[in-house]
């Protein structure tokens, strides 16, 4: 059995990695860490947790060494700490932004103020399997992924590995998403009140997941606009771009395929009939698959590549999870076997 | 022109009253008042109200003296203030909970402190039109009403007036609210992720409204049982309750009817056939009206009755609104005649 | 006072023109059809309307003589009868898509079979007092309009009317919906445990919409994408268009300003602080307003407008008994006068 | 590998039977039924199951002989060709409601037509394990059970079993209830614009699940309140009830405690602090627990007790593969682990 703990359970993220962990077969979670509950046991914050486990919130400043290391916590919070963190074990996913982006500068540029362990960057592999697969093998720390990052970069790697797109087109990505997406404290904005039934466009231009984007796809031109719709966990990419003349449905049924075919978790949805034709983020509710589905116009070269997830699993920890099992040399689909629900 | 001031404006049922009485043929809106979005146009935290209106909110030590004061603070904030606001206005509604009941004792009993100005409790009158609507038209000081109190006592309004219920038997009052029952302050269990999709029993017995349901229709054994839903606006209430010996359906037909006929805004729902057959809340957004039905077990003097309403409307700012039109020599439904929506 | 009738009365537009036409100070609305409901109270299938009216559902095929007749018919009905609803009223208003499109070669590419009375297609004004107030005011016949287009066209309308777009740039438009949209008549997917908590792609490109976008910017490169979401009432377009070289922020403020200022249903909701900084249905519900927000991103030229309205009511009926008001010489606003509910 | 098929596939209980028994160690599932879908593949019916298998639905008349037969068809089916499945396989669990009541005059009494095949009726065994774990053991035949009845039977066992009623008062028990409950066939109203939102007291007296309560807990004055509310999967009952006179909290806790201790799938949620404080069915969603709370008025007797499941699960399908462990000598958990999630 493998040792791992968690710092930061308390949150979204968090809760579900543990969720995941507990019932994961190679795996003892030691210690799951958090100041505000300290003390109290998961089950007390996580209500779907209990009699699956007794484990209580421990103190973040007494965690013992442990094989894997999960971090959970807020952003800007782990480059802080890492070397300490370093010290109580020698692989570390790191759930947060701050080790997605490879080059200071983008960091800089995105979040705003210069990153505190640039020198650390490098040492980590950027963690959606999809795209690094091999490294992710090898590494002994990983980032996380951001969901709506994720959600883009699968609706368009397809396209992008298949050299399907026309260079220099500008690539629009319209992200719809549930309110998870914000984490477990509340504002003044997420009083259910004022958050239900929303459909609130509240990022036009320059979401910090545009820069994963652009490093893990290569693309210049991207624009993700985000859209907060009623719905608690979930994220929909509904992509516009435009493929090379004389691309045609042919040749993309041909690349979504083979992704699909390389990629365990990666389906595609896309129906003549019935009432699911295309990929909708409410059946993947705790479920580690990402949906991807697309239409073609043959006559102008627009393309619309869709892709559905769950924003804390294939957005988050389970893609944390996916990654685990691969640096431990797992089965890539260890512990995530749940395939989501229908109807919900 | 009625001239009319709201004390406590960016709260919910200061914000509805807000709505009503800008669109009120005979009021003209003098101020509203907030501590905390001083100076913000009050469209800023009312969306719907902007170019309805370009009042800004006023500072709640700075009140002109008025025709006519709302107050919509907070619970327990007008008992202590309640001599300085009658300097304001010879007529004063007071839609929180601090002069709803007569007796101190009984105040004490169910809000847990003793009342600052119990000697002005006489001088109130509860302001729910159904049951005293003759004391309005002279009065001079209302309260407001519970929403939950409101659904409760209009549910069981015709079976007590028609003098159909057994005495001594217990009246269970089952009641589904939604969200913005808790007013515009959120807390954690309020954060959409948490709150989003409830069916929460969180009150077995003890509600505070109960005290409104005994003073006003003279029961004595009332539980009030509150879930929450997945609603923002609107209160079910189910209320379980036992008829005399002999009594049929026929008597509670003649009985609602009754009370239907002489009340503008109640309406007696109770469809053979057709998707809307019993009172439901959602179709009465916006609305004053108060939906009623029953269903009688004869066998055995079961009765199931049944009351929607907008908790904002109805269970609050609707009905400080109807108190005012009496108050006021106006015709009752003036500035209330919006009937609600369908489909929504 | 004016009598209207309205033919199909049991659909959500016809609905919500009868709650309309009810409260209308200028209107008499002395018959209301429907085949399929044919004697019931029109407040059995429209439960807000009850004690607001006694009116029964009629015979379609026994309507009196009217001033003004409103069809509310399903769309492909119109244009087979348009003689016939002609000899009942010298002026119409047809809420279907049969006379919106001037052109029959744009309604047979758009509606797959060749129009019925194309003689007619030229008679009808396009009924958004937006665009066409004037024609409007001396038109005897107007069109409805489709709320996706309403919610694109107003998106786009200051930036059209004040020349900033660079022409020949693609537009593309992400259109969130609501499940009012697709009528009253269920079907498997609209079933609620499959229809809830969607967020769907149903059309990428060819929502026939589009046509109306075209005909009335006279843009030609223009996609509508459709995704359905939680939601019953409303819709928010999202339209992702590109502004001529050194066209600024201010430009743009002072071009949507100007349309708010021509128009009493147009807001701009473009906030720096509060919840609601941008344009959102769900305040709309029930209200005739059009909220129009605006991001530009000036280094690149990318603009991304916003629209959001009630589909039902700006999108549908609100629009059309705004079209009656210009028609008949009251005022635009008259019975439109609902601004919406917060919360809700 | 044991190996099981199920009649009727395409409904809701039989797509979450699928889903079960797919993921289940001990089970090779043969063949899934359905007329209307028959040839599809079933993840078109059930999208969470894509990529999880290549089943194609069966023709229900070309059903192999297999160990274990579920019949998840619509209620009165079974009956009628119990003799013909028989023949299909030695174990047969039933969900529907043909073989719950032991009493052919109860059938009549609450269903409103003899039952077809009373000879079988006593070899049904009531597939509620919680009830009857050791005549499951031994059992070929189990029922189903109703979900309704489910919550109320599993929110009065720790009173019933340790006899703290008194005896002869009225039990009242309101139940709230998801849309998934009436079955994957729509009506109008399920057509989500009219069943969004909806807080809907559709049964007050006689639903037909009160038979399996009174049977089941030898009660004698039951009544079921019934009413919808917005969500898809779960049921929320809370009891009303009357304990002997002296019964204190402390002897709830103990019968409580000690039903928890008894049944792996059953917990205890009364906490004093956290958002989670009571049993709730949203966290339930594609878990078989069911969890317990209680408030006890000592000074009048009445306690309401408090049971949340999953209607698709505990209610329908988890419970019977949980019968099916129990029946096939596995562990009763075994394929059952999915706690649920936090947030959805």
């Amino acid at each position: 059995m493998i040792r791992a703990s968690i710092m930061g359970g308390s949150g979204y993220s968090g809760g579900e990695l543990l969720r995941l962990l507990i019932a994961h077969p190679e795996i003892e979670v030691v210690q799951v860490s958090s100041r505000s509950h300290l003390g109290e046991y998961v089950y007390q914050v996580h209500p779907n947790l209990r009699k699956q486990t007794q484990l209580k919130f421990s103190d973040p400043d007494a965690m013992q060494p442990v094989d894997l290391l999960f971090l959970a916590l807020p952003h800007g919070t782990t480059q802080h700490k890492i070397d300490q963190f370093a010290g109580l074990a020698s692989r570390i996913i790191d759930l947060s932004a701050d080790f997605r982006l490879h080059d200071p500068k983008d960091y800089q540029h995105w979040y705003g103020s210069p990153h505190a362990a640039p020198g650390w960057l490098p040492k980590f592999v950027y963690g959606l399997p999809e795209l690094h697969r091999d490294d992710l093998r090898n590494a002994h720390y990983a980032s996380g992924v951001g969901c709506n990052a994720t959600a883009s970069n699968l609706a368009l790697l397809p396209l992008v590995k298949a050299g399907l797109l026309e260079s220099g087109q500008p690539v629009i990505i319209e992200l719809k998403v549930g309110s998870s997406e914000g984490g477990a404290e509340g504002n003044p904005g997420t009083h259910h009140p004022e958050r239900s039934g929303v459909v609130r466009t509240f990022s036009a231009f320059g979401h910090r997941h545009t820069a994963e984007v652009i490093q893990e796809l290569g693309l210049s031109k991207v624009t993700l606009t985000m859209t907060s719709v009623e719905l608690v966990r979930g994220v929909l990419a509904t992509a516009h771009a435009t493929v090379k003349a004389g691309v045609t449905s042919k040749d993309l049924w041909k690349a979504y395929r083979a992704t699909a075919a390389d990629n365990p978790f990666v389906r595609i949805v896309k129906e003549q009939r019935g009432i699911y034709r295309v990929p909708e983020p409410k059946v993947l509710a705790g479920s580690n698959y990402a949906d991807l589905g697309f239409e073609l116009d043959e006559a102008s070269g627009q393309v619309v590549s869709i892709c559905a997830i769950d924003n804390l699993m294939k957005g988050a920890s389970g893609t944390a999870v996916q990654c685990m099992n691969l640096m431990l040399g797992f089965d890539e689909t260890l512990g995530l076997e749940f395939p989501g629900l229908h109807p919900i």
